[in-house]
């Protein structure tokens, strides 16, 4: 890439010349500055946001830290976190973690090393723990959790009202009869514990029994484990009637399980979702789900850690943690109906 | 952050002491350099790769742009490549651009002024030209393209045997004895234009007519297009008795539209899609697709953009730009069966 010292020597002029030519600062005749610019354009010169990084004491990068970029709900975020990003001119380190500790540790201390303004985590599926937090915690940026959150979380948050989503899901089952209801859960992660929390308030605000062997977790996300779970809870003679799906994705294992099963949804069987995911309205029948708002979400917490880095940097102290938690509803479609008659 | 030159304040050091010790380089006693080494760790000192990056002339950071995260194609490709520029310490800045070209140049001047080593490139769905590709030519480090490319594209691409996954699925419903077949393009892109002659070409090496009303083309991607195309289909009174599709996501919306229109697949319509995302396995009828291996094509595209930054950095000459396209297999499912004998 040509350099500003490259450009000044083609036009003969010093380093600060050329310098305050291509910031437009004064000092430097018209006809010079013309000639300084034209050569850059020739020469196809972008100034180094390198210099003006350390120059500055600000990158104007974030890091965004991610364990899957591969569905529809996170790739959403990421358009809104991009969306304010680029409209604040900010531009974006991407770390895609996947794998252990030891190199989620490493990733963060990239980010460090980059000089990030700040950090938008999507935390691991797993709580972050051990190293990687303590690396996290030595990160002196301000930092926004989006989706997830863990135990003791001292960072915003911005994410969906997980609880109340799954509690509306679950009563609407309640209204259409049904009373054996499953839940099928992911409960590693904050958004799945909410979820099951929600269903079981929804469930002991109506009188209606929670059945442990009708709790039921997945135990790695994705994975085939929704299929196999849902063949084993229809196989017995008392099976439920219906089954709340910690999201779409599972819903849809569990249409898929049902119908190698012979068992027809919404008939025999009601099922609901939790994301509004496209794929949920292109199978058949559709399925009933809590809508969510990944783009804004993306936007809100984007526009929520840009805020904390200027305060940062007019020295303001440092805001407490909030959570901002975007409106889940229930979305009723093909999927849910009444309790089977002989049920 | 806490700098270099306040650790050396601390520590009552030169700048220049401070950085040998920090760096390991000799020059510094064992007492003073252990001293250093905890004062740094104290403060979760990290050297400054901006510095780094402007002293080696190289920034081991890499540009990715791309126009669509929120599939579990695209998500895969960067999961691929991330394990690569992670294993070879590269870090990547992201271009998430999905809107219009002046967004896409300012994009990829904040790249260059990024001092990025290398840009892997996923085009956008209409071909990049204009101003986008002038900014494009004038970025002076390699390029590589995933998965799409253009016409006169002058840099090395990775992506799939289009053309030869398209022709299989189409000898295959051949071979099941349709002749009235439709296909359901989206030709704006490469990829598209490749399924479309994999496709045509099938077609003509077995003898069979090819009808222009029902090559049918989805406008832009994604859409609901594909579920109303469908329907204008099936609802002329000679309609097609196969539908090879662009990709899984527009098979799922013909199968939908099949469904609605109260069409058995595949006794009715047999259906194809491309790509083999694990949707079209928990659909049901499953989905019969051709394969790709999106995590593959990451891990070759960054490996080769290494390759290239590194061969540039040596100063060798710049080599032909290559095409490298995985396999793309037929992997057939519920969704196809013979032609009905009504037909």
């Amino acid at each position: 890439m040509v350099s500003l010292n490259r450009i000044s020597e083609i036009c003969g002029v010093s380093l600060s010349t050329a310098s305050k030519a291509i910031s437009g600062k004064p000092g430097v005749g018209k006809a010079t500055r013309e000639r300084i610019l034209s050569v850059a354009r020739q020469h196809n010169y972008r100034p180094n946001q390198l210099v003006h990084s350390i120059q500055r004491g600000r990158s104007m990068m974030v890091g965004i830290t991610c364990s899957q970029f591969d569905d529809e709900f996170a790739g959403k975020i990421v358009a809104g976190i991009f969306e304010v990003l680029y409209e604040a001119s900010y531009d974006a380190m991407v770390i895609y973690w996947e794998r252990n500790v030891q190199e989620g540790v490493r990733a963060l201390g990239n980010l460090a090393g980059r000089r990030v303004d700040g950090i938008l985590m999507f935390p691991p599926a797993a709580y972050p723990q051990g190293a990687y937090l303590e690396e996290l915690r030595a990160f002196p940026n301000p930092v926004v959790v989006v989706d997830q959150t863990w135990p003791g979380c001292q960072y915003d948050l911005v994410g969906s009202q997980d609880v109340e989503g799954a509690f509306a899901a679950t009563e609407h089952l309640l209204e259409l009869g049904h009373r054996r209801i499953a839940h099928l859960g992911f409960t590693h992660g904050s958004t799945g514990k909410d979820r099951l929390l929600g269903f079981q308030n929804a469930m002991i605000r109506h009188g209606v029994a929670i059945h442990e062997k009708w709790l039921r977790d997945i135990q790695s996300y994705p994975s085939e484990e929704a299929y196999e779970l849902t063949r084993e809870l229809l196989s017995e003679p008392d099976r439920p009637t219906a089954i709340m799906c910690f999201n779409d994705e599972v819903a849809l294992q569990v249409l898929s399980a049902a119908a190698d099963m012979g068992l027809s949804v919404p008939k025999d069987l009601s099922i609901t979702g939790f994301g509004d995911l496209s794929l949920v309205r292109h199978v058949r029948p559709q399925i009933t789900t809590v809508t969510q708002d990944p783009r804004e979400i993306g936007r809100r917490a984007a526009k929520l850690l840009i805020d904390r880095i200027e305060a940062k940097h007019q020295k303001q102290p440092a805001p407490v943690a909030s959570q901002d938690r975007l409106p889940a509803r229930l979305m009723v479609r093909q999927s849910t109906g009444p309790c089977p008659q002989d049920a």
